[in-house]
């Protein structure tokens, strides 16, 4: 009756997008999450979120609770949110600080690194060494944390190694989230992705954002206008790298995407705000505007926008076979004030109107995927970065013979 | 575990309803849109939604959207809704007004044809005229306008020639929509259409209608008094055609029924109202009140009643297994205006209150046939027009063999 | 891809809660639905809801929905809510008075014995002999309506042989329902039951119970704080049994679960209440206090709690694979009037924030075990009556074979 996934995979065109039957499928979206989710090292916030011991936030993906707790000396630890005696969530509200963290159901209390430490009445042989927290796999790199579910997770040195040098002038470590937000998308995750990494959708679709990025002109042009950008670098403090793109394929390994690349903002244009303007104060060690912006990517799932003065994170989680969340941080110079040093406002305004428009678009898309009647159409040489996330795609599935 | 769709149509006994496990079934329903929404002559809506060249409404079904839009040279054109790049919707507003229909994603723009006219940055070898808006068959017909999915239709003419010369008097090609509601029941297409298709239940539940349509009384009580309708026909502008019931198997052809059929209003009653009194003036070429009305079928999924000075349309539409649309359409006269001509409230009063009833009954079925202790009882003699639908339904998925 | 359900059930390990894929899953909530609520004894109310001839209630459960009616003679009768003639559901408020049940949509008239009556317009052959509604079997005892859907249920004679002495004293025939609420628990129900069979979480979780009632310490200490309460009984009015408990496996035939089971209230609590007082006039026979509390089981849905002057009884009813209601009725003494005997407020106080609390903590045991890493830990000692449950459960599902 209906086509196996291998089948659809097989179905698909390179330079075209997938066949319909794989998006918002719930047969594929699992294996999705396991092949993919459950697998890559997912950037899932920012060290700011947890500063003190005993501070955590709650972090959600595919039906899984993970509670990302600051623990002792430094630590982050990221524990599975589900107590070893009868299931329950240990942790119930999205941010919170504990000494312990304690089930409210029998009262099982574990340490914030995992380790059952209480447990009242239970048998004389009961062992407690054996019955601590789930522990994944986490990383701290550039001020952001990272998680892996996989018990042996692909090598993460290959992103450190990579991206260090280029972030560094930013100082991620020391930035702050001077927002963050979440736009609920009802698609198919890989329809939000596939129009993250095209900019032949900005100029119809998106005029705010088209005034002042050269990423919105062809490649051709846009190559055109970086050689003012490179000779401003060493002044302005940044790195003399302006491209590392190991993403999709390129990555060598599932899930240890990062790409750096840096592109020419439009004359006029200091950073991505709405009359071209300075938005807040530099960051980390930046000392000037080069008249550039740099896409990042790490991943697969977060990519980013970084202007002298601020960086945009967007990380997409998938809810459902045909719900994404795409939540969006700011961050800004850990030392700078709201009110004094930026306005909320003016901040987060290109980005907050360029999302609110996509989510439409990306909902439309959905809908019209949805039909019998959909055939994938070719794709134009500005939606190259899209044709390399569907052949990571469908490689990436072919590969689990599923 | 379950039975399979054609275990569940062997299980049928004539001259019953359905086994249980072909209502809200979804297995079924997807065999159902595949077997006959796809293949049928539909009646979706009616020339003056679209007077001008570029006007269009949506029409939606099985997942599909339906660009229906008035073309050159008076041409009514019925175009899938989803763009032949990457496959979003065209088109978003349920009626709107264009001379181009752009895709707001990449702006690829299409004629009112379908015809694709630009698309920015493709490659050198790319083909416009191979990648066009995919269109549908359509017809318009008495002011009505049809669209089939299929590739290669039914014969459409079959209507034509049971229906035009009946209907010629009413000149529905210039009459007008006066109000439009849709009736949102959470059932089975089929039951709504069952409820549709007898008036065994009037009596015990429509008494608003029963006072006035002798449909109500007995096949014989009714056929008793068709005589005075008959001998005031000619007088009034009627034809003498009585009775056309190519419907359902009779239909000859899938898709491609057609109804006529006039029976008597009780003593004082002229037309659909609440006191029996003239509600709008006379449609087309009839000069006068004949005491009668008439049931139409256009279809499969078309029913109506053709008064002498309003038509009420009554299209039923599947939203999902268990959820169905039934969208009223009244027609007057094109001349007729709102406050002079007729009063809305009162022309509407019928329909609304009776339908809001059927709502309510079709939804109390739904949940009953649901129960694993349903047993289809045997049908009275006024269920006769339901018990040819059914037979219709089983020997249209019989033959589907899945 | 998925495990079947014996494979799930052969995974289980006893003295451990269920493997994960066995909570919350669609295709094992329909065998349970077949193999349990549907052969059951089933305690659905108390006479109390239907004191005159022709007064009903409907019950529904496992999309079935059955008419609980006062017939003649004192009887109680229970009828499948489905007519016989299209299926369509005969009675539609929660509660009423009729002397017929009249279908409202083609008018067929049934008595309150079920038996078809009248039926318009059928032909000379039909025989509404063999047209009646279905009739379930359904017993009373002690006030409480038992209805069972199987056509041959399980002897119900031993509920009453083993709990008529001990809940003599209380005669809860005479008793009224003071007050009932329903809890809907977004969890399987199995998660819900486990939660009300053991009192290994009331030291953490229910301070306000734990005050009141011994059931809250280890066995040990409940066991040993027995002993006045025995000598007190007889003065009390109570009997001298103390312990029935045939409960899950224990009850020899499926559905047949009794059991009653007094232990200790905490020093200077006469009842279950907020300060410890009294909170209503004693229920029957019952002439004191005797410091003692008594968990009820009519099965096996329903749980109670009897105290001295007031009973609270707790149906679990599933209502799909993770939505379960739990019901609550306070009974109290039919003589009593609301205002001038009892305050509602306080009659309900306690197993109102009891259950409040274990709705959240139900919950979030559900939103744990659908992780992929959840596994189910040891018991302890103080949920040995969960454990029953679970083999019991277990047991049963897989002599389904299915």
């Amino acid at each position: 009756m209906s086509e196996s996934l291998q089948q659809l995979l097989a179905g698909w065109q390179p330079g075209h997008a997938l066949p319909g039957g794989l998006y918002g499928n719930p047969h594929t979206y699992e294996r999705e999450l396991d092949a993919i989710f459950l697998k890559s090292w997912l950037c899932i916030g920012h060290v700011s979120q947890v500063p003190r011991v005993g501070d955590y936030f709650l972090f959600d993906i595919a039906r899984e609770s993970v509670i990302v707790v600051r623990g002792g000396e430094g630590s982050v630890n990221a524990l599975l949110n589900v107590c070893r005696h009868r299931g329950s969530r240990v942790c119930d509200e999205a941010t919170g600080h504990e000494t312990r963290l304690v089930c409210r159901y029998h009262g099982w209390s574990y340490g914030l690194d995992g380790t059952l430490r209480a447990a009242a009445r239970m048998p004389g042989d009961f062992d407690r060494s054996r019955h601590g927290l789930r522990r994944l796999q986490a990383r701290v790199f550039a001020g952001l944390i990272f998680v892996n579910f996989a018990p042996e997770p692909p090598d993460f040195s290959v992103i450190e190694r990579d991206l260090a040098a280029p972030l560094a002038p930013y100082q991620l470590d020391r930035a702050k989230v001077a927002h963050r937000q979440t736009y609920a998308i009802d698609s198919d995750w890989k329809l939000a992705v596939e129009n993250y990494c095209e900019c032949y959708h900005c100029q119809p679709a998106h005029p705010e954002y088209s005034v002042g990025h050269s990423h919105a002109l062809s490649p051709q042009e846009e190559a055109a206008m970086l050689g003012p950008v490179k000779a401003r670098a060493a002044q302005a403090g940044l790195t003399d790298i302006f491209y590392v793109r190991n993403s999709w394929l390129a990555a060598g390994q599932l899930g240890t995407d990062r790409g750096y690349k840096r592109y020419a903002l439009m004359r006029g244009h200091k950073t991505g705000s709405r009359d071209g303007g300075q938005l807040a104060p530099f960051l980390g060690s930046i000392r000037d505007f080069d008249g550039g912006a740099t896409d990042l990517h790490f991943g697969p799932m977060m990519f980013g926008l970084a202007y002298c003065d601020h960086v945009v994170l967007y990380r997409f989680t998938p809810r459902g076979p045909r719900n994404t969340d795409c939540e969006i941080l700011w961050l800004v110079n850990g030392e700078a004030q709201e009110g004094r040093d930026y306005q909320l406002r003016d901040l987060i305004w290109l980005w907050d109107v360029t999302t609110v428009a996509d989510k439409r678009i990306i909902e439309r898309n959905q809908a019209g995927v949805d039909s019998r009647y959909y055939r994938p159409g070719p794709m134009s040489e500005m939606e190259e970065f899209t044709q390399r996330f569907l052949e990571w795609y469908v490689a990436t599935l072919r590969a689990t013979g599923a």
